[in-house]
């Protein structure tokens, strides 16, 4: 199969929403008026963000949902995106099951493939996607302000605990492994959410390195502080694998410091943390309501810089949670 | 030096043209009423696009260069880009020399770094491009006719030539070889042709896999056929590397069939491969010269489907020129 071949089999499809997709030396979109363009890329490479034997549709479908999760963030509207494909070879027997996964994600959002690159080389997956937003509109990680609470969406843990287990680190039942290596391999991007939040959040941004560390990125750009309410963020938006004991409780499965890493700064998680005025509570739950997608509020934004923790008595809890750096030692 | 450290020291630039830059989940370009946005995306590997001990400046300049290359074959006038970098290691001595030179390129062409990714892993360089083009007037494959006239831009050749002595295939002159590296590392983009070709060109293709594998493009796009007067293809349009031999002949240097195959189908020459009707020839060299850029008339588009070689007495050119493909075996 060559190169040709390989795009028009498995990459080429009509578009509706672009102007020119796949087949020419650029693609065309017609951006409506009054629309910005949001753009985010992620460059997905074996043996760094999954294992090379991962299932390929499920390798297919995070590749895309982990740049949606970006637009989700910004609050966007998918359109379409492009695909770069380096492949040690040209197998039906992968290509057809990935570019499954990637088209049903796709097509769930409507977000058109409308160009790319293939080539050989390593396995590794560059994804550039385009989504649209209202002129000003835009979540963006800057907007915080000292007051405002801190919201989180979903649940997280799950997928560092499941990456945690398939490494040997530590073990979980088999039912609670199937449904976390869910998590790690079929993040759900939080689309609706973050479009329905536009108007209402003050800041956004998805968790993709650990709460933490993307939290941190929203304190940096906003220049404020926040307080987290540890013995809430547990509670409440600890993934199923932190909850899955004899008795239910945190500790026995595999020990409160380690669930609280994960939970805290696991990554992988592709939930939403972001930020909105008390005024604007009804507001938000509507926008979870609207988007069937849970949001718990963890704590609030503070005129003080700085990340702190706190537990249910108001004390320090202390951690050293590093958020995921591709090149740190 | 971390992820965001390196973003931060070779990769963070405030931006001009766009809404919002490097930082934030996505970025956002705000395209101009009436315009199309044009968009391509390459992807370079080691060991498959360049020798992973490459000059880490051209490779930067070749990295966007071709990519441009395809804005240039829209006829689109470039706006910014994204770069996802996969990287063994985070090496000042690397990094720093590779942004230089996709600076310098970017800023020749006010083409601005709005966002990327980076990662550790094998050598790999994904870059997507933006560019704006009015509507209705991008330059595509599809537009040939019957009776138009053949282009090409610049030389071709050079590029296969000093990869095949690169390899040790064939030996050039030392001063010959320098030259024709230039070409391979670092090619130009033709893009203020490809501007000045917008309403005159009815169909372009840039040419990254050879001239007859991308003219086969247009002739596949527009369902048309081709004959290519190859004594004029050789006499005008073979680069320096072909005629330098003890008498300046072709065959002196690397013997006649080889050169052929390298300015037919070497590939990597990012020269534009066009078409347009008779009628425009006077507008064709308007544009060639307000864009400072040699054209040369190579043949015609044919009714009749397929590629043929003709030479100066008009008897048929045999040879297999195939053209590059990733995953040809």
């Amino acid at each position: 199969m060559g190169e040709f071949e390989l795009i028009q089999r498995y990459f080429t499809r009509p578009v509706r929403k672009a102007v020119l997709g796949v087949g020419d030396d650029c693609a065309l979109l017609q951006p409506r008026a009054g629309m910005h363009m949001a753009i985010s890329t992620d460059m997905l490479v074996a043996g760094r963000h999954f294992f090379a034997d991962v299932d390929p549709h499920a390798l297919g479908h995070k590749a895309l949902a982990v740049n949606l999760s970006d637009l989700a963030a910004c609050g966007a509207r998918p359109l379409a995106f492009t695909l770069a494909l380096s492949l040690p070879q040209a197998i039906d027997a992968w290509l057809a099951p990935f570019a499954q996964g990637l088209w049903a994600l796709a097509d769930a959002h409507g977000c058109e493939l409308i160009g790319g690159d293939t080539t050989q080389g390593p396995l590794n997956i560059c994804i550039t996607v385009f989504g649209e937003v209202p002129a000003g509109q835009a979540l963006l990680r800057s907007g915080a302000q000292p007051g405002d609470d801190l919201y989180v969406s979903g649940t997280l843990g799950d997928a560092r605990l499941a990456l945690e287990a398939l490494q040997g680190h530590l073990q979980l039942p088999e039912a609670v492994l199937a449904s976390a290596r869910q998590r790690l391999e079929r993040p759900t991007p939080r689309v609706a959410l973050g479009q329905a939040l536009q108007g209402v959040a003050s800041a956004c941004a998805d968790i993709s390195d650990g709460l933490l560390g993307d939290l941190g990125h929203i304190l940096q750009r906003s220049g404020v502080g926040a307080t987290i309410d540890t013995e809430n963020a547990i509670t409440l938006i600890a993934a199923c694998a932190c909850w899955t004991g004899a008795n239910g409780s945190f500790e026995h499965t595999i020990g409160s410091p380690r669930a609280l890493q994960c939970v805290l700064a696991g990554g992988d998680d592709y939930e939403l943390v972001f930020t909105a005025p008390p005024a604007r509570r009804a507001a938000v739950q509507a926008a979870a309501r609207a988007s069937a997608t849970p949001v718990t509020r963890i704590g609030q934004i503070d005129a003080t810089p700085g990340l702190r923790l706190r537990d249910a008595q108001g004390r320090p809890v202390d951690g050293n949670f590093a958020s995921f750096d591709h090149f740190a030692r």
